[in-house]
């Protein structure tokens, strides 16, 4: 059975567009903030964090979703690695993880939600967390991810809120799994042309795990990219720092195969829906072709961190996590608020 | 709309069938058990706990499922309820709150989904918690829930494992959503009928903020009534607590139209789910009617706590909550291991 013709969106693509959901809760009333609540989704910040007391904070976030790639196993790991990447963008590391499953029962066998589940417990093992529950429902079709505590240093805590003007911008994935697993929904790829894609999305974003006290402290404000693609969350992450954000396409990481998918037109509506939630808040140079804009807007599940360094610490974090995270790259700088949010140039 | 009319199965009756569960968590292999993890799966506890130092633990749980009424804020408030009952099953203090959304947004208005969250939002705000984010697909049917963490002293937690021989049981909810949503499902029953029914699904199982210490100290286990039903789960705490648990039929609180709804055939695959889960565990006197059967395997949604109590303590803990959970009866007894886990008497 190929997973990703049992569902119409998969992954990240199938998000409920951030217009759509601006709209939603502009008209809710939601219930006042306790003492201690740190980080909320006031600011789209990945993860939220609750203050226990001066040394430690509970850090909290969810994510699950439809099948992107065929086997399950690789299906279940890049979806935990997706729910935990939540965690370490705030700088957090994960304890104890929850699964969310809806499974067709009529026609998935157990054998195979046994080995999503198993792709997770691997992944979970790897971030040095537990799997201690979940809860799991019989659905129309396979949705998969996890609900994640982890713990933080309130004094430590990263959030997309503090980027500085003179920082650089370090992406550490590269680009592109929106496009490359449309194609393979497609049924147009070879199996060898995505699996570059299907390993950067198994990895963990666990950077905390390869950076000194000291480096960490440089890394003013972090996010990770996702559904959003890289302009959304730069556009968020604009927003809540009161800066610019500055972005050199040649310097943005881009799987290999990305390109050939976006040009035979493997696409998602989340492109589409990105493009038009950055409309009016992000200016392209004129140099930016029509392939290069639609990267920006990629889709990006289980996709890199994206970090506002302070400059002296950048060539430093770089060399720490350019073996375990390949195509980490200074990407763009931080400027001044300035008419757009973000700026993209050749 | 009516949003019952949009799914097949609705609320806890979607859950995966316990038996299916099992067989597939029985070949997967879990990462190992972390420092720190004092409750997760293993005896099918409503919540995980982490034990972060000697004073303070944070309780984690999830859940979300299908429409079980047609009105909006009541599926909202009931699946938010739900969830932090899971909290308030172990001991704990709900903080922070996340939503799990799947919206067909193709037909479903953005107002309709928002009335779905202001229900949520309102039992947030009486629950004393704070909503903090939340993941939303686009999908096929409607279902929401909610990610909890709360805290508790590491040292008055509630687990469904340390019933003890003598203790009574007590219930603070009537018996009977199963039955009752079946029939708003089907579209038979007079609004008036299921109002009981709604109003206890949407009541907070909060009696902590009702007890003394004290009285909280003869609490010796607790767990909630949901999806597996009264004998489901009764069947789980009489295996982790190695006792048996002995109920009276009659002293068992049922909403009043739920014979009714029985006797019309409104039953779910849950209540069969659940018959066949507790097959051989559960030993039913002769006089037991086929009715009185079904309302023991009824699958709840944000039912009553199950609570095994100290014989001293259970009159006061009754009078203490029977105000603000109407129904709140003794309805059996903890005996020692006997060859059946559970025994059903007149």
């Amino acid at each position: 059975m190929k997973l990703t013709q049992t569902v119409k969106k998969g992954g990240c693509a199938a998000k409920v567009p951030a217009l759509i959901l601006r709209e939603i809760l502009a008209g809710v009333k939601f219930p006042p903030k306790i003492p201690g609540v740190e980080v909320d989704g006031d600011h789209f910040d990945d993860a939220a964090i609750f203050k226990i007391n001066e040394e430690i904070a509970a850090v909290q976030t969810l994510d699950f979703f439809t099948p992107i790639v065929d086997d399950p196993e690789d299906f279940g790991a890049i979806a935990a690695a997706n729910a935990l990447s939540d965690v370490y963008a705030m700088g957090g590391r994960p304890k104890t993880c929850m699964a969310i499953l809806a499974a067709p029962l009529a026609f998935l066998e157990p054998a195979l939600i046994q080995k999503v589940l198993q792709g997770a417990c691997d992944t979970i093992k790897r971030s040095g967390s537990s799997l201690v529950g979940g809860h799991s429902i019989d659905d129309d079709t396979l949705k998969f991810g996890l609900s994640v505590m982890g713990l933080i240093d309130p004094k430590k805590i990263w959030t997309n809120s503090k980027a500085k003007v003179g920082d650089k911008l370090i992406l550490t994935k590269p680009l592109g799994t929106g496009a490359i697993c449309a194609g393979i929904k497609k049924q147009e790829l070879f199996e060898s042309d995505f699996q570059e894609a299907i390993q950067s999305m198994k990895r963990l974003n666990n950077i905390l795990d390869f950076l000194s006290e000291d480096e960490q402290k440089h890394i003013h404000s972090a996010t990770d990219i996702t559904g959003f693609g890289l302009l959304g969350h730069s556009y968020q992450m604009a927003q809540a720092s009161n800066v610019s954000l500055k972005f050199k396409i040649e310097s943005v990481p881009v799987f290999k195969e990305a390109f050939k998918c976006i040009e035979k037109g493997f696409l998602t509506k989340a492109h589409k829906n990105n493009e038009e939630y950055t409309m009016g808040k992000v200016h392209f140079s004129e140099e930016i072709n029509p392939s290069e804009k639609l990267i920006t807007f990629d889709p990006q599940t289980s996709g890199g961190l994206l970090l506002s360094v302070d400059p002296q610490a950048c060539e430093e974090v770089i060399r720490k996590l350019s073996t375990d995270f390949p195509g980490t790259s200074v990407v763009g700088e931080v400027q001044g608020k300035n008419k757009y949010d973000v700026y993209v140039e050749k």
